[in-house]
């Protein structure tokens, strides 16, 4: 009886494509599917809860799988540590029922974009931080995060490819083609040298949380106000600022805690 | 009238062979002597507070040159970060007094070697640290720390290539030809998934620190005694768990600070 598994992976993308398979390039899918490939014997697909961007990291991205090899999770996670780089690790391996979706199932998702303020950006962080030592009103950006809450149109925040309403987009494949998203709680605030913004929606659209921290920027600029939805967004953020922290579904939680 | 400068610089050594310049390989000598030289239009020689290893980080090693070029510490400092890949970064610029020699004249190092002890090491922090989740008495290992403490003769710590006493080593070139160094701290201790060594001392041989981890990890198994200065030294522990964490001078400290 083939089993449904869902597995949580972290990842350092600096050396990736992203998740999704691209032929002859480096991508968590790619790495993924060819050592569980070789455990099952045959091709197998596995699905994510969403196609994050080349470049981005993950302390937590939900996938799932079916395989017939009645291997233990134990065995499964550890073989599978075994055989991937150490800039991809199985955190976790369990069982989900048959018909879980990572994606389709979902509920909610958490990002956090991390820009470093001080003017020497150190060597073991550069990897995993924006960094931008110049002006910013902070508060005035603390104030335009929050005008994110709630239901709102974001087609002004998808990638110029996914905006035409007739476009399949990375969240709404096979649903209704809305680009009305639900924002939980969106947040900037200082930790020591960082800015911190922490974002948790329903579902997000391609580039949505990096073309949202560039609009943010702008806010903090004073180039726009702080304390309306903007009409439209600023400069795509840098992939390396931004970090998938946790997937949530109606049963379970995956990922770091991370304080909102 | 030429300065004499001393330079505070934080590296990941993930991608260097080390401090020293060797032809043909990028190593942290390499890459901050090209970019004095080009600033200064002439060669110009760079000596650090001591040779680290290959794959070896730091967050502060303090290395001095001699300039007759009058451009500005703020200046210069900005440059230098601007021309440096992202892995190497100047953390500060000051004057030393003309004599001024980081090595001879350093009154105290601090290393900090890191181990990291759950089943999965994070992806963002596998550079960083020497992944062991195998069982090691930690208490024991706390206990071995201690025995380091004080004036000893370090020769069963040293490469195999710098043990003969005829040979010079990376701390005592032009001086005496001992190798009896002083520990002023020497202490293991557990924090969350980390077990961390902090090591401060007069100055270290070529590997030492690396070969009293390997020698603490004996002691952390059971095959040798944690309370008596051991007669000889166990594996030299992988270069990566292992960060240069200061460097002291009469005058100055420069450096993190790190809790022994």
């Amino acid at each position: 009886m083939p089993r449904r598994i869902r597995i949580t992976l972290a990842w350092d993308g600096t050396d990736y494509h992203g998740w999704q398979l691209q032929p002859g390039l480096p991508t968590i899918q790619g790495v993924i599917e060819e050592i569980v490939a070789g455990i099952e014997s045959k091709p197998v697909r596995v699905e994510a809860s969403g196609r994050t961007d080349a470049g981005v990291h993950a302390l937590a991205q939900v996938a799932a799988f079916t395989l017939e090899n009645p291997i233990p999770f134990d065995n499964l996670r550890r073989a599978m540590n075994r055989l991937l780089p150490a800039s991809v690790r199985v955190l976790r391996v369990d069982e989900a029922h048959a018909e879980f979706h990572p994606r389709f199932d979902a509920v909610a998702k958490t990002y956090r974009y991390t820009i470093f303020r001080d003017e020497v950006c150190p060597p073991l962080e550069w990897r995993y931080v924006y960094h931008h030592p110049y002006p910013l009103d902070e508060g005035a950006m603390a104030v335009a995060a929050r005008v994110y809450e709630g239901d709102h149109d974001f087609t002004a925040f998808a990638a110029a490819d996914h905006r035409s309403s007739g476009q399949k987009d990375s969240e709404t494949e096979g649903e209704p083609r809305t680009k009305v998203r639900t924002i939980f709680s969106s947040v900037v605030e200082r930790r020591g040298n960082k800015l911190i913004y922490t974002v948790r929606g329903s579902g997000f659209l391609k580039h949505m949380v990096r073309n949202i921290v560039g609009t943010l920027l702008e806010a903090g600029r004073g180039n726009i106000r702080a304390d309306v939805f903007p009409a439209k967004a600023g400069r795509t953020a840098p992939a390396k600022g931004l970090t998938m922290v946790s997937v949530e579904y109606a049963d379970a939680h995956f990922g770091s805690d991370v304080s909102l």
